[in-house]
């Protein structure tokens, strides 16, 4: 596949992303160096994701900061739907979400639409839960505001969302939701409802506080089409559109294609032990170095599709300058792809020992994260 | 329409049904003189809406008995759809309803959908929710036995209907439900859904209770598709199929043509004052006498079209002996349209003085009858 075959759906992302095509095909505009200025306004400093394009969309970000200016602050909503173990690539947009949380000091919604890869997938029911336990885990050790972090589970909370869900989906169609989500006259009655129950948290809060508040949905850009229909009928039942900021995919081991997923070959999940990161980055991490190291030193390596730099770019080097020095001395062969390999082994593991030992404490504070309203 | 123009959805009666032809497009069998024989033995006398053939048809009651004679009792199911007043038309069948309760000793599980009518229909959610309540004031005000009558609100009880509703969706196909029900693209994807949550009590209570319990459905007969396709599908998740209990329609005023409904013209509704009834028999009950008072006591009057009578016969006297005589001195011509009628308003009127007095009393026992698990 190249650029021009590329196919990005909720539940599916293959080929290299064009995303200037991407935006163009969803409807969502880039983020501007105007509305980063206006962002650093309130934020003081712009996150790393911020400066690199790695949250690079949008849709209502100036609507959104005009009402945060005028006092009405938002709410962030994002989810995890539980199906297996969650990987860097999941990590991605909850540090980024937590940044936010706290440079704003706003409420976090956090749904765990725990019917969803039921209804969409193979896995029994009871695997899904035992998988939604494991994910709330990593949420959790994350670090997110423990005051402002409510986690909604469809099926728990089913009493609070089915009643919103329904005004939803009578407000769409059989033939809508075909479009949107590819499905067909063979696809399940729960996938066809489905899409209600994801639209829920983006006014719940508002219904619950009997005010409008502002919403703003961090995601990754394959999610749109659920926000995007989301956004077409919340006017209808009198509620905002929600905001979103959408990030690019983190690349699969193997390289710059489609994104890294549990299906598409290793993932690096939270909870793998320190050899298991080493294997993995060592044996499948794509290298952007040469054949031999004498043409290395001679030719230099292309970091920008090196995965193990890009890991470092994307997550694992906040700063500029130290990342800007490794691109550097790879580039110019100075750096060798094994060196390069290890400093994103080493920083890796340093994030998922912390995170381990979070992850362990967390067990206790599950029942604490979950709404009770 | 004649008889071979008739036609029974579960929204909607139209033409004079001939109940035979019925039984075999839904394929449902009629109650035999030995399953009446049979169903004596545990009940001693039989209701007389089981001796007149007003429960005419069954899906696999004697099975249910099988069950009920090893020692394993059954629960009742029925249901209520709120979208406005309730009429002598859903009175009878749960009349009947109490009477299986009584006689068995058995759970019921009372389910009122209260998204139904709002998926389905032009009503907005708040109206249904009123209704629900002046529904729930109907159900209690006919003496369920409290301490076993457990209501089911959709909305109410999500956590723990949608849960086992996704269950079922994920078993059923957008083309199942479209020739079932009639839903095409334009549907809205919350009527799609619906049947789902309509599915789960023939199951909840056997999950409640960690073992399968037999369930007994009473209910006309138009409502018959929505629980085939429950029949269908819940042994693929190991449970039971409910067995049914099924009426004719109770006629309306205007003849025997479709069935008392709110929308076909006057119905009599129990919250109708004495005034009320008597103007709408007096005026509206379809009379099976003959034109001139001379006439008819010398030809004698229609009693097997005539409205009033059928109300004797479905509702209110349930003496047959009483019965057989009205019948009698109608058809003879002994008995006038206008005594007949007579008779017919005061049943209807001790009938619903009885019921509103009750329907009063009820107001502060609607949260007992809710299930609280």
């Amino acid at each position: 596949m190249d650029k021009q075959e590329f196919s990005v759906t909720p539940w599916d992302v293959k080929g290299e992303v064009d995303y200037d095509a991407l935006m163009r095909e969803f409807g969502v505009e880039k983020i501007s160096p105007e509305l980063l200025k206006r962002l650093q306004k309130h934020t003081k400093e712009l996150h790393f994701m911020l400066r690199r394009g790695i949250f690079f969309a949008h849709r209502d970000l100036n609507w959104l900061l005009d009402q945060y200016e005028k006092g009405n602050k938002f709410f962030l909503y994002t989810g995890r739907s539980p199906s297996g173990p969650v990987h860097l690539g999941h990590v991605q947009a909850w540090i980024f979400t937590k940044w936010l949380q706290d440079v704003f000091d706003v409420d976090l919604w956090f749904q765990f639409p725990n019917e969803e890869k039921f209804l969409f997938g193979e896995k029994s029911y009871d695997e899904i839960q035992k998988w939604l336990y494991e994910n709330m885990l990593d949420v959790i050790a994350l670090g997110f505001n423990p005051k402002k972090t409510h986690f909604l589970i469809d099926t728990r909370h089913a009493s609070l969302m089915y009643p919103e869900a329904i005004k939803v989906a009578k407000k769409i169609t059989y033939s809508m939701v075909r479009s949107s989500f590819g499905l067909d006259e063979s696809s399940n009655i729960g996938s066809i409802f489905y899409t209600s129950m994801q639209a829920v948290p983006a006014f719940l809060p508002s219904v619950i506080a009997g005010k409008e508040i502002p919403c703003l949905i961090p995601h990754a850009v394959d999610q749109d089409p659920h926000f995007r229909l989301t956004r077409d009928i919340l006017p209808k039942l009198g509620h905002h559109k929600p905001a979103s900021i959408q990030c690019v995919f983190l690349p699969p081991l193997a390289g710059n294609n489609g994104k890294m997923s549990s299906s598409e070959g290793a993932a690096i999940y939270t909870t793998d032990s320190p050899k298991e990161v080493e294997h993995k980055i060592k044996k499948y991490a794509f290298s952007g170095g040469r054949d031999t190291l004498e043409e290395h030193r001679r030719h230099g390596g292309n970091p920008d599709v090196d995965v193990s730099f890009q890991y470092l770019k994307y997550l694992f080097e906040p700063d500029d300058h130290k990342l800007r020095k490794i691109h550097q001395e790879y580039k110019s062969g100075v750096m060798t792809s094994g060196e390069l390999k290890q400093i994103t082994i080493d920083k890796i593991n340093a994030f998922l020992k912390e995170h381990q030992k979070q992850r362990k404490l967390a067990e206790k504070k599950v029942e604490t994260f979950i709404y009770s309203g």
